[in-house]
């Protein structure tokens, strides 16, 4: 492992100024999974750009390996160096201003250290919403939703991350500042820059802090949960509603009954809608303005759902606290998961006309290999995407898999990309999943990505070993 | 001005095939303003994207430019060759297929050539929405729409184009093809190279196809032209819209009594909705499913619009042809203006909360130059987005203000630029605004698009002379 010259950590010591500079905890070079630990030993912590773009220039002289650090909540390890090249991380924690609010524009500008659930909070304030929702909110930053184009639970309606991003500042690997944090909805003078740093995990540019889009906060929601006989008829109850009800579709999120008996099993407190828990259902939610007749409307296409057989029942909420309840169930799904410990945890997206056809094929080829293993699918299924996560068979535990779990990761992926699917749908490629993008990666846009990462860092200085092998 | 070398022509006719070349015609080298003429004499028109990448194989071989044609619409001269570097036009109008469409997937593929109009009919079909709209839609191709991230009038409500592209197929300027016609919604694999070639008006990668978004049709209308006292009432007007009935807002355009009044002198046949005309409207239209008491519900919250002063009146269209009527009109503003002869036209985009200050700033600063010069200030002012133009004193030609327009062009963009707008909403830059983009832009983005035009591109033979400086 080669170390960082002294020379180097003095100069940054003395650019990062007071509180600008910190040693690596134990915590900064963890993941989530805990399959991973980076080898980063300093954190820089500067509390401007400025301060941070003359950083990243003497890192960059130095060729110093500079990986950013948000909240650390990351799925594949984009986060951790790894490997024997030093590295330094470089933390947002500091740069977690809101910079600008405007109800007129209709937008917030964060820094990219902001934590999600602040800047949902302060559009909340001015009876806004920043529609970007997700497990880690409470603890992700702006500029990891951004570097990664987070997903979450209302992609339905609102879009990924880089659907809600107006404009960007950030940092270059040669230390220069990019400006862009406009509020404008159209702007045609030249290439999409910003699109292409969001998403890029750090490897192009250091985002520093963003113009993002505002809506406005939902007057009323119409919640419910639906017992569901297949996958299938999810789709066809999604192809209901949005031609129906298009418009207000916030969430439509399929949970397995697996999923909800571990919560019965690890979380005994929260109340379960429906016992035992049906093998599949879907948790709706519609929002819309005062004016809309919306719970009325809910009722009546799921009626006529109910009718066409479509669902099974519907539990439409009459009360905030009755939602509250579901919700707490959908979020709670990712804890039991991990409490339980899964072999493999697969975030794909598929055609949602191949939707079905994976899951499937899928549960079958897990059967196949043992039929004592336990799935987990669940997730935001109106776009195609799925958590689709296997455990050991009851009374075992995952570590008597290890030999399993590449094997069963690799079946999935190769099904997925049969069907027309990906093998990261919202988390990202990190360092985790490297291998994957080079298998099943179209080669043409693989040699453009490698062509501009090369370009725009030529050094490859900016979080080297995460999207390309090292 | 230099010749294609015989042998390069000779290979290309052969590659090229039966039909797949021909001698350019006058109508193939100019431009909708007539402002320009273009230098190429031959045009490649391949059947298919194999064929096609082995014509670009081959021109990039020569070092020959190769400049995108499509339906040739444009407004600012991206598809033709200028000064006296020769070039060949590669024509996308035998590449006009639509390759599938899926209402499960929600989703069409089709090629660069396939005419806007002909994918809207074709989704129309499927009883589904390709909601990109414009007034060219009857001649402008999807490569075309594609390349310059065109807007149009339903911007509001569904993007521009980018918004509605789930993914695309190009011919990278080494002749490679990028495979990634997927109607995946979600999709993390690696850098956004989508959206770096979208918009970047074939100067990066020739898109040769694409798959594209498609939404439930409306099952039902609401349209309004609502006279108003000045452009700030609309933008107070469009929140409230937002907030009562926000999901349903269609379009949301700004009219001006100069432009109806150009109307009523050159296209007296058409049905003035108001007469005099108003020196200022608003034409708003909603949309939504069929369960939606659409209608009620726009009279009722333009009736509060009128309690609080926001409209001087509302017109709500009855029927089916009282709103085409006013579709009509708004859709032959343009022509309106072909017919009088703009000096100078502006395709601007300024945030929300300085859209009024710029129509008041703008229109004072023509005035002090000449009191009698009319402007007509019109588009989708829900984006921030207008079209400025300036016209003649009553009885002048536009040839007597030659010396002008120069210095009015720069007056308005730099007051834009004072304002945190840019010179480009939805035209794009070409060869047309390319002093602007070097002017106005930011000095980190320019540098950043540099180096990815030329890690790209490194001979410079993808439309060279459009968006950078030859």
């Amino acid at each position: 492992m080669k170390t960082i010259p002294s020379q180097v950590l003095e100069d940054l010591k003395n650019l990062a100024g007071k509180n600008g500079f910190r040693a690596a905890s134990p915590g900064d070079v963890s993941d989530a999974r805990k399959r991973y630990t980076g080898n980063s030993q300093h954190v820089l912590r500067p509390a401007d750009t400025a301060t941070g773009a003359k950083l990243i220039a003497r890192c960059s002289d130095a060729g110093l390996a500079t990986i950013p650090l948000g909240g650390g909540t990351g799925l594949v390890a984009g986060h951790l160096g790894l490997g024997d090249r030093a590295s330094i991380l470089f933390s947002t924690e500091r740069m977690n201003r809101i910079r600008q609010i405007s109800t007129q524009d209709r937008n917030i500008v964060a820094e990219a250290g902001a934590v999600l659930a602040t800047v949902q909070a302060a559009a909340a304030e001015q009876n806004m919403l920043f529609p970007l929702s997700l497990a880690a909110e409470g603890s992700c930053t702006i500029g990891g939703n951004l570097a990664t184009n987070a997903g979450g639970v209302q992609v339905l309606r609102y879009g990924n991350t880089r659907d809600l991003v107006l404009g960007i500042e950030a940092i270059m690997p040669n230390g220069d500042i990019m400006h862009g944090l406009s509020p404008l909805r159209k702007n045609n003078t030249g290439y999409d820059i910003k699109n292409l740093l969001i998403g890029s995990e750090g490897t192009l540019g250091l985002i520093t802090a963003a113009s993002l889009k505002l809506y406005p906060a939902a007057q009323q929601n119409a919640t419910a949960l639906c017992p569901i006989s297949s996958p299938e008829k999810a789709l066809q109850l999604l192809s209901l509603l949005q031609s129906e009800l298009g418009e207000f579709i916030t969430a439509f999120e399929l949970i397995s009954g697996q999923g909800l008996s571990f919560l019965a099993e690890h979380f005994p407190q929260l109340k379960q809608a429906i016992t035992p828990p049906p093998p599949w259902s879907v948790l709706i939610e519609m929002s819309g303005g005062a004016k809309i007749p919306l719970q009325g409307l809910t009722e009546e296409v799921l009626g006529d759902a109910l009718v066409q057989e479509l669902i099974l029942d519907a539990i439409i909420c009459q009360s905030a606290q009755q939602r509250q309840q579901l919700w707490d169930l959908r979020e709670h799904i990712p804890l039991g998961n991990a409490q339980v410990g899964a072999i493999v945890s697969c975030d794909i997206s598929v055609p949602l006309s191949a939707l079905s056809t994976f899951i499937d094929r899928a549960t079958a080829k897990i059967q196949a290999l043992d039929p004592a293993l336990r799935i987990n699918c669940f997730g935001h299924v109106g776009d195609g995407n799925l958590h689709f996560n296997v455990f050991p068979a009851i009374g075992s535990k995952r570590e008597s898999y290890r030999n399993m779990g590449a094997t069963l990761r690799q079946d999935i992926y190769d099904l997925v990309d049969q069907l027309g699917g990906v093998f990261s749908a919202e988390h990202g490629v990190g360092r985790d999943k490297i291998n994957e993008l080079q298998r099943y990666g179209d080669a043409t846009r693989l040699a453009v990505m490698g062509c501009i990462k090369k370009s725009l860092d030529p050094n490859n200085v900016f979080n080297p070993g995460a999207i390309f092998p090292d």
